[in-house]
């Protein structure tokens, strides 16, 4: 009999279809690997073509002066740098101009490096660019909200394949994140007089144990309890903080620790699996909000979203998610 | 500069992304066509192979006493249609029995055929399926909530290139149709003292007149003032009604050809693009509510969905809405 299953964070069900469940193993797509050139001269993010992007806002370097992570306004932006917001508004026709921030941060000079590989002290300079880029965001007056996300793999939309992540701040606040906000306020001021959702299911995966990944002083790795897909993964800090803005330089090294572990288990375990992972969080001038708690999900694209996703919003899950943690869980990593 | 436009039905922002904006020709994926047969001898959709599919529960048939439209159970069902609904509620870990309704709908006998190029006449019958189970489906007491979606290729998630469509009746009313009919209701009940606001979104599209694709006595073709992406189509019954279910014959007359036309649009314009579409509605039963509007979204999968998407909901849409349009308007239908 299959289950379905409700994700409190998001307010959705998710059938997990046990019936025609796989095995791990089965989401394991062997890829031709194609031997990639650790530098290409057409490459816009390799070492000596920066005249390619735009003027860089940020660099974080190695020894020699030379830069090991950069951030550069993205080219093709989604979104204007300049300009004013214009704001708009007929009844059903309300529009705001685009004006917002969207920046690539190159995670290394290696065209063909991929993060899971990386050293860790490699890793620490890509997250404290990630809070670096997300507080100069924030001190935008336009920007309401700032998401910061990775795409890795043609099938997650990627279409330069030297390694990058994006940041994208917005003059709107987006509807999704407003409904879970929405839910995350009224379970902390009605449902639990004044208990965080996400502290209360980090607690409950806790005590569980069998769908946590990985955990340290600082962060746990887990697939919730209703993972949307295979291998759908939530990192979560364990101190309560609604902001990525704020965390501090510990945190980087143990948050580093475990991403590495986390993209190293789907690396190996999957055969390094197309995936995205995007970083939830409030701005860090609001980050005093008691009912939000930032943290990273991370997508491994190993199913399809067809008809029934869009129509319903619900997920059709092919895994059994203890299951899923459990493959993981038994990945021998490199020593 | 571009632009980002509210969608007041699914309260998501879009970014038109007007500064990297492709014309419509630009989405047309000029694809390898292989001659497919009429009839494959080991696909369980085509006539003859009738045993290989569980026992249809109703058939629309032609002259000679065949089938040109039948319905069936899902053979690999996500959802178990036999069984009784346990509930289980602790804290934070939700569940229900994975029970529930899933068939298919086999669309024609000819393997080869596709929607758009089907007579009138079979789209018809089709269409009086959808309700047929749509109505079935819903006299089941099990269940809350019944979605009808179709998946055209493989980038739409479609396994079984027989042309089929699919229903599916869950035990729980999902989280995303039930954030709409909140939006919804709010409007109908504090915003606009009584109005329904797809009713009063159609309105708008007909003033302003650029949106729409097509229309006729009963169905409005448009790309809504906020499409999610390019040529993302909405088919909206211009009377107000809830649910598909009360759809009368002269209006299934009406919808087939509106239907045709579009899918046909979309087959010439696009080349036989792969796509998803859906039916949204409410239960016949409680078709007398005012606030809700049953519809037809269609989304041809011609761009990508990535982290910036998951992590807000927002899409960034590269396609100007009016120049979709346009564009579908233009294409000349065979006679």
């Amino acid at each position: 009999m299959p289950e379905i299953r409700l994700n409190p964070i998001t307010g959705d069900w998710v059938i997990i279809a046990t019936e025609r469940a796989k095995r791990p193993e089965d989401f394991v797509h062997k890829k031709e690997r194609k031997e990639m050139p650790s530098f290409v001269a057409t490459c816009p993010f390799c070492p000596g073509n920066e005249d390619k992007t735009p003027s860089e806002t940020h660099s974080i370097g190695g020894e020699n002066g030379k830069w090991l992570v950069r951030s550069v306004p993205n080219k093709f932006s989604a979104l204007s740098p300049v300009g004013e917001i214009l704001k708009n508004k007929t009844k059903f026709k309300q529009n705001i101009s685009g004006v917002g921030l969207h920046e690539v941060i190159i995670e290394t000079p290696l065209h063909n490096m991929t993060t899971a590989l990386l050293s860790l002290d490699h890793i620490e300079k890509i997250l404290y660019m990630y809070r670096h880029r997300l507080i100069a965001f924030y001190e935008d007056e336009r920007i309401e909200h700032v998401i910061i996300f990775k795409n890795h793999g043609a099938s997650a939309g990627t279409s330069l394949e030297h390694p990058h992540s994006q940041i994208v701040g917005t003059p709107v606040f987006p509807g999704q994140v407003m409904n879970r906000l929405g839910e995350a306020i009224r379970n902390y001021y009605y449902v639990d007089f004044g208990e965080c959702l996400y502290c209360s299911c980090l607690k409950t995966e806790l005590e569980d144990k069998e769908r946590i990944i990985e955990e340290n002083d600082a962060f746990v790795a887990f697939i919730p309890y209703a993972a949307l897909s295979p291998f759908h993964i939530w990192i979560f800090p364990k101190t309560h903080s609604a902001s990525y803005g704020l965390i501090t330089d510990r945190e980087i090294t143990l948050l580093a620790t475990i991403l590495k572990n986390i993209l190293l288990r789907l690396y190996t375990g999957l055969d390094n699996p197309d995936f995205n992972y995007v970083v939830r969080t409030l701005s860090p001038r609001g980050a005093d909000a008691k009912y939000f708690h930032w943290y990273i999900a991370i997508v491994p694209r190993v199913s399809q979203v067809a008809g029934f996703e869009m129509g319903t919003g619900m997920f059709i899950n092919t895994a059994l998610p203890e299951a899923s943690a459990k493959f993981l869980q038994e990945i021998k990593l490199p020593v």
